[in-house]
């Protein structure tokens, strides 16, 4: 078998070799130092240094197992899917990277289409009085802003906030659109870059500037606005369970944890690799909290007037890091099929140079028929890398399905077809035939396996991560063997500020799903309605 | 006829009634005065009080004729393609216009792709020394620049600026992936916002913020480049042309006119309703400016330094003003088919009550078939307006072609089908079959015929308004008469510097198409190699 000789364990040394193709990581470490040296954006005290990633591309990634935030800074080094912007905590996102986003939008975008919101644009530039109008929401985000202060080289008078989030200007708005009962309701979204100073960062996780999308719903009735706000919840739950393989837990936040200005916090809470909790996605019942500082008011039926019901919602490039650390292993990412921006590479495999020809041409007639086919397809025909330095890469960029072709193959009209999900032999089919029907549904087959695998992994990875607990004690215990603890909760606030000193543990949500039964509060001992879920999070 | 007898002329003051679905316009305007008063971002006195739009949505639009630029601030307001934000000079795009960006978007990003560039993101705050690099660069934006001076509560020890454009901080990321020969040609692409700090402005053509596409290509050879920059430009003819039905004349800026760091900048050039020039794209040769400036080396073959030749290319939200201006008469907006977000509007008209059904069950049958068909349909059956009121609102929102169902077309099985570019009786027609294919095919080959039409009209229109010139004193007849002067040109920047002051007319372009022929410069009689287009612009 051609394929096989080739994986031999030699072949380990020459996946990145002395000159290799990625050696700009050693370089950005010392511009790192540099600029935390000169540059006043990385003045802070409170910048963390473990945030300074050790990029080490010019080498295979750190093992997972390992040293968990040294893979994952890996990963994103090696299979080039972001960078560093020259301003600290910023991030450049690279072509790889970005076209996981692109397939977030593409399906967010038809659904959030579909349920009735129409995309548009405000303006990113916010006076900064309409910050202050909410009084909670000034609270949250006036630790974060970066602020405008010169314009077209003068001082400005009223300095201007790079949204960090964009209901103070939405509403401002909404007061000049919504008048009547007939306008209502008013479902838009907007694909935007908002901007938080934060002090510690990590790439696509936590970000000085982000991309999202921020949906904002006016409505006549507060229950239009839960309707609103539990249906983009679902729409979110769904997407992160069919499309990225993310098994989320959807529930309700805490009082505590709630958005700065809503009345209720709905989320999705993903369980990572290294089993911390990453907020994935949130959508907010604003109730009329926005509505009544900024006026935005619609005459009813009876031609009274009234505060309009508000709901947002927002999904963030924050996602792609949740896919690369709910599915990545020691070799580096993994995709799931749905979003992979590759779902096949081909890889033709030849020795001698008469066997190029026949080899190349089959490789690129296989290609075209799964183009065609509409999957996501490249065929990697470079000559100036092994196959197998080839099987090595496009495995640490996730590529969920390999095709070899070699001389064999080709005489017998047959590729070799490996899964990344499943590493060695056992991933590994030969002689499946280049024949088109055939070999576009065999590889349609597996790639809905693959999708369905990842999920199934992750699912029975969070189950056996998440302990019942009933008791504080319990609690301490399971989140101090790193898992989350789901207990029965009706305690005060202060209770909750408590656990998370003690622990590092926070409330990630009441979870939808609940547990049947007469529960009795595990910090408190009082009766409790619903269980928490307790965990360390991002 | 049910469908003439509703065009009477009585039926105009049924378009806008006293209780309006838009009576925001008025308020509006008292609050850009109270905002002018009261905030500092509207405080350079270099503001020209005529950018202060007469808003005025609750009744019809001011005639083309009669007003250009006040036809223009209503057409914008009355069809709600854009709002003012509340900072001086920035513009919220509302549903109906961004959809026009949208439909800009899908088209020019399968011609990025297949061409082969990425889409990625570079943050958009970028150091302040990275703008004084490049001298002219630094000249031509350092006047324009909104910078971040604060964040996190912090004074930042170096100010931020908000990208005006990314030339430097993609430079600045470029020398840290390029490396040798074979990581070129590095060819990528982002739709981003960015800020230039204008003191003049109006929707679309011209914002404080605005949305665009940047293209960004790095390349071995001074040729390469060339073709780059000019394969784009081409893009770019090709897109207003068969998308927008806009007859740019596509040529190489003069040396004033060059993009501040480019050698060579190309454009395409609009002639919009008023006779004035519009700068709709342009694609940049950079040379080596930017990669001398930052240090964008690459090993080449034979092993030596060199560097890298650049280009850059932009479209942006100025696209959809350029649309509503070329194509917009006295009703409103006229938009060509293909970027048009509504293609066709059904209209259900009945009188009795007994009528209601069965039109209201047709007129659903037609718009499930033009839909299925992937014509973008809508049906208006609300029932608070009369028909008269629908046919004036679409149209004032320029939807290609209007198809009526009244009870007597029930009766006939078909349908009346207007185009909106034919107004009145000659552009209606009777007794469209509802047949699905019949009726789909119909319509197909109108919307084909309405954008060809368009572009015809455009083309007649900006060949009537261009005059050959060959003396100075023949330019300036043609300028003060509000035509395009095109003329034989080699005379020094300081003549160019003079037209310019003297006529208010600038250099739009050399175009590509150039008359065969000895040329003698319009201005100095001395030999010239090309005639120049001369205009006044936006």
């Amino acid at each position: 078998m051609v394929a096989a000789s080739l994986r031999l364990p030699s072949l380990t040394s020459l996946l990145f070799p002395a000159t290799t193709r990625y050696p700009s990581a050693l370089r950005r470490t010392v511009f790192l130092r540099n600029r935390a040296a000169s540059s006043g954006t990385t003045a802070s005290p409170e910048t963390k240094s473990d945030d300074v990633p050790r990029l080490r591309s010019d080498q295979a990634v750190t093992p997972r197992s390992q040293d968990f935030n040294a893979w994952y800074l890996d990963v994103i080094a090696s299979a080039e899917l972001a960078d560093y912007g020259p301003v600290r905590g910023t991030m450049v996102i690279r072509p790889y990277g970005y076209a996981i986003w692109e397939a977030i939008q593409d399906y967010l975008n038809v659904k959030f289409k579909e349920t009735g919101h129409s995309n548009m644009y405000f303006p990113q530039f916010i006076p900064y009085s309409f910050i202050e109008k909410e009084a909670s929401h000034v609270e949250g985000f006036s630790p974060e802003l970066a602020l405008v202060t010169v314009g077209g080289g003068n001082e400005l008078e009223e300095k201007l906030v790079v949204r960090p989030t964009s209901e103070t200007i939405v509403n401002h708005m909404f007061t000049q659109w919504i008048h009547s009962y007939r306008d209502l309701p008013l479902m838009i979204n907007q694909w935007a870059n908002v901007t938080r100073w934060e002090m510690r960062t990590k790439p696509f996780i936590r970000t000085l500037e982000f991309l999202w999308q921020e949906g904002h719903t006016a409505h006549a009735t507060p229950e239009e606005a839960e309707n609103e706000a539990k249906q983009m919840i679902e729409i979110y739950t769904r997407f992160a369970f069919e499309q990225t393989a993310i098994p989320v837990i959807t529930g309700r936040k805490s009082k505590l944890e709630t958005f700065a200005g809503a009345d209720t916090t709905y989320t999705i809470e993903a369980m990572m690799g290294d089993r911390k909790a990453l907020q994935a996605g949130t959508s907010h019942n604003l109730g009329q909290n926005f509505s009544r500082a900024f006026g935005t008011q619609f005459q009813d039926e009876n031609g009274e007037r009234q505060h309009v019901w508000q709901t947002s919602w927002a999904v963030s490039t924050r996602f792609v890091g949740g896919i690369i650390m709910t599915h990545g292993d020691d070799t580096g990412l993994m995709l799931p099929p749905k979003i992979a921006p590759i779902q096949v590479v081909i890889v033709p495999i030849w020795k001698k140079d008469s066997e190029k020809t026949e080899v190349l041409s089959a490789a690129s007639s296989v290609k075209e028929v799964l183009k065609t086919a509409g999957i996501r397809v490249k065929l990697d025909d470079t000559t100036e890398r092994t196959a197998g330095w080839k099987f090595n890469f496009w495995e640490m960029k996730g590529v969920p399905i390999r095709i070899e072709i070699g001389p064999r193959d080709v005489s017998n009209s047959s590729v070799v077809v490996s899964r990344r999900d499943i590493p060695g032999k056992a991933g590994k089919v030969f002689g499946i035939s280049m024949e088109p029907s055939t070999l576009v549904a065999y590889v349609k087959e597996k790639l809905d396996e693959i999708q369905l695998s990842l999920l199934e992994k992750a699912i029975s990875f969070r189950d056996s991560n998440i302990v019942d607990v009933y008791s504080y004690d319990e609690l301490k215990a399971a989140i101090s063997s790193g898992k989350w603890a789901r207990g029965p909760w009706s305690a005060s606030d202060s209770d909750e500020q408590r656990v998370k000193e003690e622990t590092g543990a926070t409330i990630r949500c009441f979870p939808f799903e609940q547990t049947i039964g007469t529960k009795t509060c595990l910090m408190t001992g009082n009766p409790a309605e619903e269980v928490a879920i307790f965990a360390r999070s991002y």
